[in-house]
C-alpha cells in the first residue's frame, strides 16, 4: 500500500537534503568561487520550506517504471530548484511584490533585489547544470531529453510567459478561457515537466508518456483551483504567506469565476480527469494517484 | 590569410538571423504559446546588437579543429542569449540602472522591470534548450557537456557570482587581486565557456582543451582590460552605452589600480600570453589570434 504521508515526508527530507549539499561552495564553484553572499541568497530562497511537490512528482512518474526513489533524485532537485527560482523572481518588488514566503521574509528583503534577482538566476541556471550532470542519469540522451523538457516547462511557453500574462492580466483582464492558460503556463508547465521527466528517467514508451502528461495537465489544473481557493479560504497563517492577495491584486482567478463552491466542484471533476489518465497503469501508479487526491483535500 | 573583418561580420549577421528565427512565437512555444510581449522584449534585448564576440569564439575555437561554422552556429546562438539576458539584467535599476544599451533604451525602459526581469530568465532558459536540442551536435554526450560548460561558466561561481562580487564591491572596495578574480568570473568566464564550448564541438583532446581554456583566459582579461580602457577613453556616442560610469558609481577597475598607460602595457603582455597559449596550432587558429589582437586594438 502506497502511503502518501510517509513517501512525500521522505521526499521533503531528501530535497532538503540534496539542495543544502548543491547549494555549497564547492559544487557551486566555477572558474571561480561562488561568493558567500549569493550562496546565502540561494539557500535563503530554497532550503527549510515548500513541500517539495514537484520533486515528489518526478519520484512518483519514475517508480511507475520501477525506478527507486534515489535514481529520480538529482532530476528532482533541478525542478525544485527552478521552483524556487521563479518564487524568487515573482516576489520582487518589480513584480508580487511580496515580503512574506513560507513564514519568512522573501529573499529580496531578507538580502535587497538585485542580489534577489542574481540568486534566481543562478539556481536557474544550476538546475541544468545538475540534469547535465552525469549522476542525473547514466544515458547522455536522457540527460538531454531532461534539460530539454525543463527548458520547454519553465521557459517563454512555460512558467515564465504563463507569468508574463498574469501581469498583463491585472491590467487588462482575462477571460475564463485566458485564465485557464494562464495558469496551464505559470503553475501547470512546470508540474506538467516534473511528471515527464519522471518518465522520461524510467524509459517511458511515447504511450506511456502521453497519458501521464493527460495526468500531469490535470493534476496541474488540480493543483491551481486548491490554490486558488485556499487564497479565499485560508489564513494567512496557515499558508505561510499573504492570502486574498489575488482578489486584492486584481488578479482573475477560476473561484472568481466560478465561486468557492463552483471551484470546488470543478476541483474535484479535475482530479477525476487526473486519475482516470493513469487507468492502464497498476498499483505503481498510485503515488501519482495519492497526490492527484491530495490537491483535492489539501489545507495549506 | 584569415579575415578577421569579414569572418566577424559574417559571424554577426548569421547570429542576427539565428537569433530572429529562434525569438519567434513558432520555437519559444511550449505547453502554451510565448506571449508577444515577451518575445518582443526577448528580441529587442537580444537583436540588432552587439559585436557578437562571444558566438565568434564558439566558431574560432571550434574551426581549430576543421569544424565549418554552421556546425557551432546553434552553440554560439546559446552562448550569446545567455550574454543578452545578462546585460538586461545587469541594467536594471536594481543593479546597475543603465537607461542605454546599444545606442537604444534598455529593456526595462522600452517594457518595463517585471518584463525585463521574465525576458532575462526566458533567454537564460531557452539558451539550454538550444544546446540540447538534437541541431545543435549529432551526440548527446557532446550537448550534455555543452550545456554543463555554460552552466558552469555563467553560475554562481561565473558570471553571476562576479556580478554579484561587482555589487558586493562597489560599496565595500576591492583590492587588485579582487578585481581581476571579480573580472576573471564577471566578463572571463563566459568567454572562457565560449572558447571551451567550440573546442568540445570540435572534439579536443584534453591537452588541446587545456591550451584553449588557456588562451580563453587570458583573452577574457584583455577584453576586460580594453572595456575598462574605453571607459575612460571613448564618449559615449562611440560606445551607444553611457561611458566614465565606472568611476561615477565606484567600481572598481584595472585602470584605476594602474593608470590608462599602465592599463594599455598589461593588456599588451595579456595579449600575448593568449598567442602564446596557440604556439601549438597551425593557421587553423588563425582566427582566435585576430580576435586577441583584435581586443588590443579595439576602438568601440
Amino acid at each position: 500500500m502506497y502511503d502518501f504521508r510517509s513517501d512525500s515526508a521522505d521526499c521533503a527530507r531528501e530535497v532538503e537534503k540534496g539542495l543544502a549539499a548543491w547549494l555549497g561552495t564547492e559544487r557551486l564553484s566555477g572558474p571561480g568561487p561562488a561568493p558567500e553572499r549569493l550562496i546565502a541568497a540561494m539557500r535563503h530562497g530554497s532550503l527549510e520550506g515548500g513541500k517539495r511537490l514537484r520533486p515528489l512528482l518526478v519520484r512518483q512518474a519514475a517508480a511507475v517504471f520501477g525506478m527507486p526513489a534515489a535514481a529520480s533524485a538529482q532530476a528532482g532537485l533541478a525542478v525544485e530548484m527552478v521552483h524556487c527560482y521563479s518564487l524568487i523572481h515573482d516576489d520582487l518588488p518589480a513584480m508580487d511584490d511580496d515580503d512574506l514566503r513560507r513564514g519568512r521574509p522573501t529573499v529580496h528583503k531578507a538580502y535587497d533585489d538585485a542580489t534577489a534577482i542574481l540568486a534566481g538566476d543562478a539556481l536557474l541556471t544550476h538546475a541544468f547544470a545538475l540534469l547535465a550532470d552525469p549522476a542525473c542519469h547514466p544515458q547522455a540522451d536522457v540527460r538531454v531529453a531532461l534539460v530539454l523538457e525543463l527548458a520547454q516547462g519553465s521557459g517563454a511557453g512555460g512558467m515564465v510567459g504563463g507569468q508574463m500574462r498574469d501581469i498583463e492580466g491585472e491590467s487588462a483582464g482575462l477571460s475564463g478561457a485566458e485564465i485557464s492558460t494562464m495558469q496551464a503556463m505559470k503553475t501547470g508547465a512546470l508540474i506538467r515537466a516534473a511528471v515527464r521527466m519522471g518518465a522520461l528517467l524510467g524509459g517511458a514508451d511515447p504511450r506511456a508518456l502521453s497519458a501521464l502528461t493527460a495526468y500531469a495537465e490535470a493534476a496541474g489544473r488540480a493543483f491551481q483551483l486548491a490554490d486558488d481557493i485556499l487564497d479565499v479560504t485560508a489564513t494567512a497563517e496557515q499558508m505561510g504567506k499573504a492570502t486574498g492577495k489575488d482578489a486584492a491584486m486584481g488578479k482573475q482567478t477560476l473561484v472568481a469565476e466560478l465561486g468557492v463552491d463552483g471551484a470546488r466542484q470543478r476541483l474535484n471533476q479535475t482530479v477525476s480527469e487526473a486519475l482516470s489518465a493513469l487507468r492502464t497503469f497498476g498499483p505503481k501508479a498510485d503515488g501519482l494517484r495519492a497526490t492527484a487526491r491530495y490537491f483535492a483535500t489539501r489545507e495549506t
